[in-house]
């Protein structure tokens, strides 16, 4: 059977069970495949590692994603990671495949981008691996982040509890279609502007790290393949089902606008379009508005989206809709 | 100027001294880029950080490396950076970009090789991220070690310094060309089979650790690009000239026997072929000898192949002919 064939969920699956059977017994792994990082005790200290690949063609297009952009959002995505198991990150190191007919300025670009938002966060860029890649330009980056206390993972939502979303879903799938029907770098209305720079500079929420360890946030994760399907890893891991409230689904003006530009269904963007780099966070509802609260303190707008409606589920993400009917939602960004 | 015109060590050098103006300075980077590994002091512990990458038709061909070898290969080679650095591996992160085209029985086989090198040398596999890779296969490994004590890095040789190497190097390129010709499959010579297996499944130094750390390394690296530049590169960072005794240059017979079937000369091929994964040492010409008999005891073969020569150099390789002459060598593997 062939990758293609089999899908991706299986593939990783079958993949976390082999390898929590070998390396997960070892008490020094808090928390091993199957999150959005990996958590590991060494000599007294926590460590969460992560990695994440960006291919051409695959995750951008060089016709459309600057150097700089490129860079940023390559050790973005993974800062994201860390700060979604409640870690600070520390350090970053990228492996960058080019193809060798880049120039010389676009490299330098690409590391400007990157030091830029390792100095944001307060991540030491360490370097990396440089080789040729004949098969197009591919970006790999492995971010380390030491983590006070327990990690927050995708397991432990609990009934009842208020579902959570920083920032505006599907503003960066809108960002993306702008550059995909070439309107993105040409569109001046700063609405439009604003998808493209969520896409191509996401922004990850090291600011709310001091908020996630103050509250007792019971599960999150990091959106990044889409909404439905990060909630869905949520629900499954924490064996609950949750419901999405579509009838008030914050969606925000450049998103509604850029649906309408690239004429798509703007809350369809939101619910599986992922590349959000957003956080979803499942808390008790007695501290939902004190949470919220004091993101919007941090500068982090949030939503509550949603609640945990049951336990002993199979993992359901269902959304309610306006006309009072409940569906079952599917969708996002699968690999395989 | 393009990446292909400006070249490897010139790009390597420019992102060397930028990262390290920014972020040199931090106490915490003990060793940032332009080593075999990065070196982060967090909260007391010493990590060791590193990160490499093996592109299809770049690094290997699927028609001679399989997926088990692959998988090993991966892993193995970024804890010999670990090692070189006098670190012991702790664990591993694989990033792994697949076309989908590939039988899941494939991907099933490289996680048992990386499982199989991680059980040998005491490495967490902690998983990683799957990727559709529209252009090829691809793996990132990433590989953390913790340190006790100073980094061995590669400045530091000194004048009269004894330059051993592990193993035989030479045996892998030989290999890879053995393959490269179609003969690697088919050779039952288990002289020409063991150059394939070097080439194929190195085994990283892990038994070497606690001889490095009871013996005064002034320096260390591991050859991965070939013997000469990587000999040279050590010669650079600590500003000596190294001089390579070619007159009873250590050639296995491995390496005479797949020399002859692809028709190669057997000391470039050591000099200058790369991927052996060994170690290169710059020791106290007086403790070389307990040092070898140490590693010996400890079953690996070394052998004292040169000296540093003389000091305040821009970091020559030279080689001592057979004739009496002493010439400049030049060659490895350079990426662009």
């Amino acid at each position: 059977m062939k990758v293609n064939e089999l899908g991706e969920y299986p593939l990783v699956a079958r993949l976390c069970e082999r390898l929590q059977r070998v390396f997960g017994v070892d008490k020094r792994v808090l928390v091993g495949l199957g999150d959005d990082a990996a958590v590991l005790e060494v000599n007294g200290v926590r460590l969460i590692l992560t990695i994440d690949t960006q291919l051409e063609n695959a995750h951008f297009r060089l016709r459309w994603m600057p150097a700089f952009d490129l860079g940023w959002k390559s050790v973005a995505i993974s800062i994201s990671d860390v700060v979604a198991m409640g870690g600070k990150p520390v350090a970053a190191l990228l492996g960058l495949g080019l193809t060798g007919e880049e120039t010389v300025a676009f490299v330098d670009e690409f590391y400007e981008g990157a030091i830029s938002i390792c100095q944001s966060t307060g991540t030491l860029l360490l370097g990396g691996d440089t080789v040729r890649s004949p098969i197009g330009l591919m970006v790999s980056s492995i971010v380390v982040g030491v983590l006070e206390g327990e990690p927050i993972k995708r397991k432990g939502a609990q009934i009842d509890d208020a579902i959570i979303a920083t920032g505006f879903v599907g503003e960066a799938a809108a960002g993306f279609w702008l550059l995909e029907e070439g309107v993105g770098d040409v569109a001046t209305s700063p609405l439009l502007q604003r998808c493209v720079q969520k896409f191509r500079r996401p922004t990850p929420r090291t600011n709310a790290l001091d908020i996630l360890r103050s509250f007792p946030v019971h599960a999150a994760i990091d959106i990044s393949d889409g909404l439905v399907i990060d909630a869905q890893r949520m629900a499954i891991a924490s064996k609950v089902q949750i419901v999405l409230d579509l009838t008030q689904f914050p969606i925000s003006e450049p998103l509604k606008e850029a649906a309408k530009v690239v004429g798509k269904d703007p809350l369809t963007l939101a619910l599986t379009g992922g590349e959000d780099y957003e956080l979803l966070l499942s808390v008790p509802s007695p501290v939902a508005k004190n949470l919220c609260q004091a993101m919007a303190e941090a500068g982090i707008p949030t939503h509550q989206i949603g609640v945990v409606s049951s336990a002993h589920s199979e993992g359901e993400v269902l959304g309610k809709n306006p006309d009072g009917s409940v569906s079952a939602l599917k969708g996002g960004f699968q690999h395989f």
